[in-house]
C-alpha cells in the first residue's frame, strides 16, 4: 500500500503578515521511487521569514521561483531516508533539504541537501536551528562580517528571533556588549535572563531614537539587521566610526505588496566610514561543518544555549509560519511531524 | 602695511543648486602673526561637491560643524608659506589645507593640514586633483574597497567629474572594463575619447535601467557611487553576486532641503551577497605618499591622465562651485588666485 504525503499547499497569497489559513493541508499518495532518487521522511520542519518572500506573485530571483497558488510550500525540513535507489543517501542516514513543507520528500539530490552529522551528541533539531541555517547565519555574519571587538556594542534586532537569539550570545562570547530589540515586555526579559543581552530595547513602548541613545550610551559598532524597514534609518544615526551593518534579513519587507522606501540617510555610511554587508548563509554550506564544530564547542562549554519554539504535526505548520510574523516565537520556530 | 586677504562669505544658504550669487567677496586686512602661526599664500582653490551638505541650517556632524551665513566658505586649499613663527612650517614650504576658500589663511597647524611634495615633477595643482583628495578617493575606493578583477565590470556615475574622471581610468588599468554615467553628448563622448571608457550612459537619454541591461550585458561588479538618490536604486537591480558599492559622495542628495528616501531594494545587498561601503579619503593621510607614489607611476607611463576644469581669481570661485552641481565642468574643478 502506498504511503500518504502529507503537504502543506499555499492556499492563497498572503495579504501583508501571513494567516494559518493561507495555507491547507492535502494528502497525496507517495509514488514508486525510480533509479536515482530516494525518499527522506520528514521529521522536522524548520519556520523560516525569509520563505516569504517568494509567496507573492512575481517574486521569483535568483535564489528561488515564485511559489505556485495550490502547489507544497517551499521550505527547508531535516528527515531521514527511508527507502532509496541512490547510492549516495543510504537508507536511514539524516538530511537536510530545502524542498517542501512535507512529510515526505521524494528527491534526486539536485536540489539544496546537506547532510547531517547524526552522532547523538545533540538532538537532531539542532540542525534546524543552532546548528542549521538559522544559527549559522549568526556565526558567519558576526564571525566573517561584523567581527565584533571586545568593548564594542553589537546590536541585534528581532533579537529574540531565531537569528538574533544565537546572534546575541556569539556577540557576548566574543567580548562584546550585547544589546537587543524585541516587542513585548515578556520576551524582553527572557532574552536577559537567558540569553544574556546587557540591554534590551522593547520596541513597542517610546521613541526608539531615544531607547537607543541610553540602550547604546558608546554608540553602535556592529548592527545585526533582521528586520529593515524604518527601524535601520534609526539606527543609521547612532552608528560609531567604522560600524558594520549586517544584512541577514528584512522582516519589515517581506509583507509589504509596495516596496517601502529605504532609509534616507544612507549617507551616514560615508561619513562614518561604514559598511552594509549583505551575506547568505546556504552558499557556505561547505564551511558549516568548521562553524558547527565551534558552535557545539561552545554548547558544551555552556557559553551557547539553543531556544527553540516547538510546535507539533503538519496540521500546525501554516500556524507556525503565522506565529513568526506575529512574534509569538521565543528562538528557533519548529514543527516536530 | 596689511596684506588684503580677500574671502569667499557664504551671502546666502543655497537654495537647492547653489547659485554664484550665493556667495560674495569681502577683502581684510592680515593680522599679525602671532607665536605658533603661519600665513599660507593661497595658490588654488579647490572646489568639492560634498562641502555643500555643511551650508544648510544644522548641517554640522562628526566631520564638520554647520557653516555660518556671511562667514567665510569652508573648503581646501593649496598655497605656499610666506610669513611664520611655526618651526614646522618654513616659508616656502607648500600645504594643502581645510580651511577657508581665501586668498591667504592664517594657520597654527591644528586643522588638517598636509604637505605637499613639492618636487617639480608635476604641477602643484595635480595635488588638489588627481594626486589629491578627489584622485585619491578614487584609488582608495578602488583599490581597498572596490579591488575589480580583469574582466568585472566597474560602473562609475558622475564619470566626468573629478573623482569619477580618475576612477574610470584605474578601473581600466585593473583589467577591469568601465562604463560611465554622465550628462550630455559632449561629456559622453569625451569620456570614451579622452579616458577610455568602454562604454558611456548619458542619463539624459532614456530609461536608465533598459540602457544599464545594454552597457552592462554581464552586470555590475563595482559601482563608484558619486551621486547616490534613485540612480542607486536603479542600479541595484543590476547588480552582480558579490559586488562592491562604494559609496563615495551623494551630490543627487546635497542640494535636497528633505532627506530623500533611500532604495526601497536594499534586500538585493543579501541576495547577491553585496555589499555598500562608506569611506572618507582625508582620514587616509599616512598612506598618501604611498597612494601619490602609484599614481605617479601611472602618470609617467601615461595610463593615468589628470583632467582639470581651471578658472582664474578669487571672484570666479562662487561661480566655479556652481558650476560642479550643474555639470558643467569636466574633470577637476580648481581655481587658481
Amino acid at each position: 500500500m502506498a504511503l500518504t504525503n502529507h503537504q502543506v499547499l499555499l492556499a492563497a497569497r498572503p495579504n501583508g503578515i501571513p494567516k494559518a489559513t493561507d495555507f491547507r493541508v492535502e494528502g497525496r499518495a507517495v509514488p514508486e521511487l525510480t533509479d536515482g532518487q530516494f525518499l527522506l521522511q520528514n521529521e522536522f520542519v524548520s519556520l523560516d521569514a525569509g520563505f516569504r518572500n517568494w509567496m507573492d506573485e512575481g517574486s521569483g530571483d535568483n535564489v528561488l521561483p515564485a511559489m505556485a497558488l495550490n502547489a507544497p510550500v517551499q521550505g527547508l525540513t531535516l528527515g531521514r531516508v527511508t527507502d532509496t535507489r541512490h547510492p549516495n543517501y543510504p537508507e536511514g542516514s539524516a538530511w537536510m533539504v530545502r524542498s517542501s513543507w512535507e512529510e515526505y520528500s521524494l528527491l534526486d539530490g539536485s536540489d539544496f541537501v546537506t547532510p547531517v552529522p547524526d552522532t547523538g551528541d545533540v538532538p537532531l533539531n539542532y540542525y534546524l536551528g543552532i546548528l542549521g541555517d538559522t544559527g549559522l547565519s549568526a556565526y558567519f555574519g558576526l564571525m566573517d562580517h561584523g567581527q565584533p571587538k571586545a568593548g564594542e556594542t553589537v546590536l541585534v534586532s528581532a533579537a529574540a528571533g531565531a537569528v538574533g537569539s544565537i546572534a546575541g550570545q556569539i556577540a557576548k562570547i566574543q567580548g562584546a556588549s550585547a544589546v537587543g530589540i524585541s516587542s513585548g515586555a515578556a520576551k524582553c526579559e527572557r532574552l536577559k535572563a537567558e540569553l544574556g543581552y546587557d540591554a534590551v530595547i522593547d520596541r513597542t513602548v517610546g521613541d526608539l531614537s531615544t531607547v537607543l541613545q541610553s540602550a547604546c550610551p558608546n554608540g553602535i559598532d556592529v548592527y545585526f539587521d533582521n528586520v529593515g524597514g524604518p527601524m535601520l534609518e534609526t539606527v543609521l544615526n547612532h552608528i560609531n566610526e567604522g560600524a558594520r551593518i549586517l544584512c541577514c534579513g528584512a522582516v519589515a519587507d517581506y509583507n509589504e505588496k509596495n516596496p517601502t522606501p529605504g532609509p534616507s540617510n544612507l549617507f551616514q555610511l560615508v561619513t562614518k566610514q561604514a559598511r552594509m554587508i549583505g551575506f547568505l548563509t546556504h552558499t557556505q554550506a561547505d564551511r558549516y561543518p568548521e562553524a558547527r564544530a565551534q558552535m557545539s564547542q561552545w554548547l558544551k562549554e555552556d557559553k551557547l544555549k539553543s531556544i527553540e519554539y516547538m510546535l507539533e504535526g503538519i496540521d500546525s505548520v501554516g500556524a507556525a509560519f503565522s506565529d513568526l510574523f506575529r512574534g509569538a516565537n521565543f528562538g528557533k520556530t519548529i514543527v516536530r511531524l
